[in-house]
């Protein structure tokens, strides 16, 4: 019994909300069992260990994340425009994670990236390759818009890069003080850090 | 025995050594007394709690950082060849922490940042002075900029929050990365937020 795919799902989803709200280390096997409903057999069932929960936990979370931003940046308005939405439902994101449970939870990878990557190998090089493809994404669209003329950097590479460490640094701003504010700074943010011009809004 | 200046200071530095390399929810105190090489019964005589010894903990590592920060942005260099020695700075403490243990420790604020903050209020409020000090020391740095006409940003506070941001954002890669370089990217990025040029080097 609950050795189904409603276990499996009811584990990872517990084990998501529980290493939002607590982080990892701070995690037992016991305690994600209880809060999933299900018995601790099931666990070792599905997953190895605790540190394979997490990288499937991290895995679930970018497929679906990686969706939405394959959606956004790969959609039909303007380059730079494009980035403006990326923001703006990032912001969204955590409006709605702090409305239904209280508290910004912030981006699990970067919350994971300063727990755990000097910690385990297996975690870091995951946490790397979804960085990498975040910032892939980004540059695309740079390069898009330098195609334009709309932006001036030289490495589209190393701008995108840029970009998504800022996101990740007002994300650390609003969860330190619970508050989504911050995130408003984004798009004036990204556009001079690619040496652009605020798109005439359509 | 054991409860002497000495002690408290032998738990201290144990402490935000462990903090450093695997966090503070994977910490018990019986473990960083070990480490520190004093009795449990030390620990207590010093510290109410955890809780306690991370904020003083905190509090330690912020007295010897702001001393740096006021001792280079209040110099005498031209007000943004300040920020860039902060960088320089930031870059340089990240490696030798690096050389001497193998692996980047990021910022100890940055990192209790996203593990605690929506775990204990009392970390939580004091993190948010702390990045409320750095803001100021660099809000006054940039308001100096832009007295003598070298940025045009319209909100000092702001951009200062928005340069210690892409800070976080960019130790965070470095952390992740294990690697410093990501670091060499803050000035070129500082000088875009503030939407200023390069001072010539003296």
């Amino acid at each position: 019994m609950g050795r189904t795919s409603d276990a499996k799902e009811k584990i990872l989803t517990a084990a998501h909300s529980l290493i939002e709200q607590r982080g990892y280390s701070a995690l037992g096997v016991a305690e994600i069992c209880k809060t999933a409903g299900v018995p601790k057999g099931s666990f070792y069932y599905f997953f190895d260990s605790k540190e394979a929960l997490a990288l499937a936990v991290i895995d679930e979370h970018w497929d679906s994340e990686r969706r939405e931003w394959v959606r956004i940046l790969g959609g039909d308005a303007e380059p730079l425009d494009r980035l403006r939405q990326l923001f703006e439902a990032t912001e969204a994101t955590q409006r709605t994670g702090q409305e239904s449970c209280g508290a910004i939870s912030g981006c699990l990878f970067g919350n994971l990236s300063l727990e755990m990557s000097n910690q385990t190998e297996a975690v870091r090089e995951r946490l790397q390759e979804i960085f990498e493809a975040q910032a892939e994404l980004v540059a695309g669209v740079i390069a898009e818009a330098r195609e334009r003329g709309e932006v001036t950097v030289p490495d589209t590479r190393a701008a995108a890069q840029s970009v998504v460490a800022q996101l990740e640094g007002q994300i650390l701003f609003a969860k330190l003080y619970n508050n989504t504010s911050t995130l408003g700074t984004l798009w004036a943010n990204c556009l001079a850090l690619l040496g652009a011009k605020a798109p005439a809004r359509v």
